[in-house]
């Protein structure tokens, strides 16, 4: 058998110029790349390979930014809280960050960029009550409120780049210069950037593709006082600013700019946070302004005959590859960690692009290549997990990143890596540019965010899993292997866009309580609640989990509890007597275990009387549907990540949307195995998503079925 | 030994005089009484016995019930929710309640007694937009906002008093009439009644106690259309309502009445629900116009030689014995149920009485005296449970009700209450009058209600257990029969007594998020947080419990985070790496286990960096203690009733109170035992609460020690 070669990138360093060939030829690589760290070696400089280089616009030149110290990035920052105990309050403003990240800008004018706010009442506290004392970092209230909270929201200056800060201290990299940023933004570094960027694309012949990492600002990234994280956001904003930037966005929009609009209560105006209108013009005025900067970087790479490509990572800010002014910009190709199969397809589904590129894990650095580590292990449950998403969206190339030196005392490392580079260009071939088979209706995930937060819903350090939102991460990685057209839709959506939901579907509603993404005070608003009810009603479905529509007023917390058939009992209405308690058989548990994880975070949870309560821990229902009108709901306390939850949300979409009929087709009774069909090739694979052998009915689209057993996360291709 | 008498009520029946007379031996009790079901007999009625009479004011009078339909009592009751899927919406009253007990009230004007609400808006539908269907009994909308959700707010006449249809169907009994209420607040039945009462005294002249059972509102009571309870409120007022009462009120107060005001949202105002301004003038409107007519029925009772008793319980709403007005009114006694430590306290401490009596568990009913039932276990574990609080602050009788004969037919039964009977006299001669030595520092619980709802949070029925607030019910049981000082105050005493706090303390605040009990919208009120924190920062404690202070609210739930050193993760503090999860040995948990039930219920409440972890569950604080100022917090996750966390409240109180050199005076190592002392008496007393023997070493007031070793619930008395 032939080698298949191509769409594979890997690493290399000026120490493993041999190692970097014969993997070339192992594991079919045409492309070479550079990391934070490592070098491109002169010899493969004029090999026939492709040669990304990684380009940081904004750190990496440390004589500038020191020279220009007032256009050195900036990040809004809020104090801890301190409660007023005397007549004077002095707070201190770096105490718990880490003084070689961040330093207060004090160049900026501070009584009109700071804001110190009274956190007992919400007010903010006249500029002229407060001073900074420089000699010991400390606001100082002199007329205070005895027994009040204060926070001190302020600018400082990011004079360590905090991935250059995690790479260096990850990897104990010594004696080099802590790299400083600049903001490409503001008017000098802009034209330097510009400038140089040109200088090095013409020095560099040899470099096919510019990877810039990323384009202008930094997610938000904060370390503490001992250098340890303290505040992780990978879609945070707070890392974007500065005056020159917000005195731009107050021009546009025509009111003063309050950094609240930023800080929002020391939330940073999270991912989870509804956001406010000022938050949501913010949001669009800095992805104008960075899609136009990013322009004159592509369209300078394009003028030198490369390729551009961006890191879906680090300085990734602004760009919003889902947002409006994306798609036209004219970037070749976006690169991103692939953490599981919602993290592909949060790669794969960006418009606009002539091919993207998935990164997989594990990253080639010593916190998972040391002696005595287990990197095969990640590396598995990485393919099998992506492996689900690129059946239904695949990226067009794969790669790796880091220290190769490090990756090759794993010998069985690298020979995975070339069962999976192999497995993936023939995956690749049958799969890319044929639309899949979908189920016969639309599932719209509905969150405050809609489009512009396709496959990110919480999510709050990129693909790690928190305790607390594990039970509704697993709704978009199931989503991201399942058959069927998801589509993001947002309240604003359903609010000024009558079309949104004209297709027979499936609306999903998922998260905490007050949340972003089930959607806090949105469900308040009358229309929201009437123009859901209504598409229920007609005759399509809607699946709500964890506490789905939940906003307290008029005596339900659940506003959809008439859709849903559940409410929670929030102590309020313990005087009504509740019976319906008794789980009934339900066609969406058909071929899955009796115990399943549905979470143990959302509690007391009940039902009401013509409600089919299908699971229940205690007095806590987990799964239950309802019927209402022409449509139909279910009800899930969570859906963590597994195979059987994978199933149990097909099952209940196929349920929701009345067409439970139709769901043998193209379907494995046995819950850990899939079936892809690509009509337009008349092919269809059967897959195996386990690290054991598995057999399985296999249902055919016109409803005859075969069994089948499938070796180890086997995939078979079968012709129609 | 010569055996003790008296202090002892038994009910009795005309089919058991023989062993009634000889259970007044061997009891020693020194009172009869009939029960609901049950009669006096004729042979006793000159025997030199106390005779109790149960006197209903407001039943067992159907022919003038018949007579005055419009005096009949009523109750505001809720339409369940409709949305309106078409232009007409039709809304049933009577589907889901029971129409033995209840009938729509036409004859007063529904457009003026009736509310229709649009929950969806909040707001009220214009009662020229609806109509009454009297032969459907639905209610009309005839102007709906399609898929806005409604409710009937209206009025129904209670047709069966809710106890006796309770009794009569647990008891089954068969061929009686069902007996209607009457409302002896309206004019007519109030000039009927008065009178019926001066006959009955006249001809009952065998008769020393009135047992008012009780005045003349029942607590909300509501079954559904299978007969089943489907509303239960102890506490509710619901059915103390007509719009003759509601018109006097309206006079009283100078605004309109809603039914809203005592409706709320379909929570009917529950004990739970942070009382709104409107509904506090109602209950005090209530509890005087109560307690003037009370007082009437009481000095007739006085005029004709006999003492008047309430039981608490039944028709007991607006009689507050904790209120403003009850005190005065002269009542001789209240008798009421004992359920536990707490309910004894509800009794034992109502100001204003010459005694109070507990009617101690179980009812001799046949749904525990049945064949093969275990009424003595009940007993065994009512009484211990009960002995705590007698021995903190006395009822002072005891009694049983009932159908003697039921109980008859467990001879153990008899025997142990023998033990009982006994045994509370010898503690009552002890304790009773005496100041038991507390100690030195005071206790406040703080929530919505303060004193007005004295022992009686968290709950719904009658001393019932529910599991949504086993974790809160723990703490008021647990203080029931620990040696210290309770004071329960409400929020409004801190906006408008500046004396409240005027003592060394530990403020409790107990429950669940936005209830009444842990204040809800009173944190929003920086007086209040002010005053709070004032209190601890200057040296005092405060212990929170669930979700104490909760309110969100500018980047905080727990509005006393900074006293608390905690605060509960709702999703949008994801962001902030917490790291302070490492338990850390404490002065609380001294001598109690390593696995203390704090319950399930409270999730992701995390510490702040300078607090002390104490006991978590995986990423769940379940126990910490913070510094404050000069004073100390501590919270708890919960604390189910059990004597483990009776004990860490007990130190958690003495930490708090920063006292803690000072708890092993009168302080038993072993939790499982407690020391009451009774200083002017030169007398205390070492108590086994369990069923098995139990050694300790009991450390005396100054510091001195001893061992001991107690039989199975054992009390042993010593001189100091």
């Amino acid at each position: 058998m032939t080698k298949n070669k191509g769409q594979v990138t890997i690493p290399t360093d000026v120490d493993v110029i041999d190692d970097t060939l014969s993997l070339i030829e192992k594991w079919g690589a045409d492309a070479i790349r550079d990391c934070d760290g490592t070098d491109m070696p002169d010899e493969l400089k004029s090999m026939d390979i492709k040669r990304y280089a990684t380009y940081y616009t904004t750190r990496k030149d440390n004589e500038w930014a020191k020279q220009n110290p007032e256009e050195i990035q900036q990040m809004y920052l809020m104090s801890r809280f301190y409660t007023a105990v005397d007549d004077v309050l002095r707070i201190p403003l770096m105490k718990h960050f880490y003084d070689k990240q961040l330093q207060v800008n004090t160049i900026d004018d501070i009584k009109r960029w700071w804001e110190v706010i009274d956190r007992t009442t919400g007010d903010v506290v006249d500029p002229s009550e407060w001073d900074y004392d420089e000699t010991t970092k400390e606001v100082v209230l002199h007329k205070v409120d005895i027994f009040h909270a204060y926070t001190v929201s302020f600018l400082a200056f990011i004079i360590w780049d905090p991935v250059h800060m995690y790479n260096s201290l990850t990897n104990d990299w010594q004696g080099e210069d802590r790299q400083m940023t600049y903001d490409v933004r503001q008017p000098k570094t802009k034209e330097y950037a510009i400038n140089k960027f040109k200088h090095y694309l013409e020095e560099h012949k040899e470099i096919d593709v510019i990877r810039f990492t990323t384009f202008f600002h930094q997610f938000t990234l904060v370390f503490d006082e001992y250098a340890r994280e303290t505040f992780v956001d990978w879609f945070g904003y707070s890392a974007s600013v500065s005056p020159y930037i917000l005195e731009r966005f107050e021009k546009e929009v025509g009111y003063k700019f309050r950094p609240e609009y930023i800080i929002n209560q020391g939330y940073h105006s999270s991912n989870f946070v509804v956001p406010t209108k000022e938050f949501k013009d913010f949001l669009d005025f800095q992805q104008r302004e960075v899609a136009e900067l990013m322009k004159v970087f592509i369209d300078l790479t394009h003028d030198a005959k490369k390729e551009a490509m961006m890191f879906l990572g680090d300085h990734w800010i602004g760009t919003e590859p889902y947002g409006k002014y994306f798609k036209e910009l004219g970037l070749d190709s976006v690169v991103g960690s692939v953490g599981n199969g919602m993290t592909l397809r949060l790669i794969s589904e960006i418009p606009g692009l002539k091919y993207s590129e998935g990164r997989l894990l594990p990253y080639f650095f010593p916190d998972t290549f040391y002696e005595g580590g287990d990197p095969m292990k990640e590396a598995k449950v990485n393919w099998v997990t992506a492996r689900r998403a690129l059946l239904r969206k695949p990226v067009d190339r794969i790669g790796y990143g880091g220290y190769l030196k490090l990756a090759l005392k794993f010998p069985d490392f690298i020979d995975y890596v070339e069962k999976v580079t192999d497995e993936f260009r023939a995956l690749y071939s049958k799969v890319a540019n044929h639309q899949p088979y979908v189920a016969p209706f639309k599932v719209y995930v509905l969150n405050s965010w809609g489009k512009l937060r396709s496959w990110g819903s919480h999510m709050v350090a990129h693909a790690l899993e928190y305790p607390e939102t594990r039970i509704y991460e697993g709704v978009l990685e199931a989503l991201s292997g399942l058959p069927v057209d998801v589509e993001f839709i947002s309240f604003d959506d359903l609010l000024n866009d009558n079309e949104v939901l004209n297709k027979a579907g499936v609306i999903l509603n998922v998260g905490d309580a007050y949340t972003a993404f089930s959607g806090g005070n949105y469900w308040a608003n009358e229309t929201i609640v009437k123009r859901v009810r209504e598409y229920i009603y007609e005759g399509n479905g809607f699946i709500g989990i964890g506490e789905p529509s939940a906003y307290h007023k008029e005596g339900r917390y659940f506003q959809l509890y008439d859709v849903l058939g559940v409410d929670k009992e929030l102590g309020f209405t313990l005087s009504y007597d509740k019976y319906n308690w008794e789980e009934k058989e339900h066609f969406i548990l058909e071929g899955l275990p009796k115990d399943l994880d549905l979470g143990e975070k959302i509690q007391h949870v009940y039902a009401f009387d013509d409600t089919t309560v299908i699971r229940k821990t205690n007095k806590h229902i987990n799964l239950a549907s309802n019927t209402y009108g022409k449509g139909r709901a279910v009800y899930m306390s969570g859906l963590p990540f597994n195979f059987e939850n994978t199933r149990l949300l097909y099952r209940s979409l196929y349920y929701a949307a009345s067409k439970e009929d139709e769901i043998k087709r193209w379907y494995a009774d046995n819950y850990n195995v899939e079936v892809n069909v690509y009509p337009s090739t008349n092919s269809y694979c059967v897959v195996n998503n386990t690290y054991e052998a598995q057999s399985t009915v296999v249902y055919k689209g016109d409803g005859t079925s075969f069994d089948i057993t499938l070796e180890e996360s086997e995939i078979r291709w079968f012709e129609m």
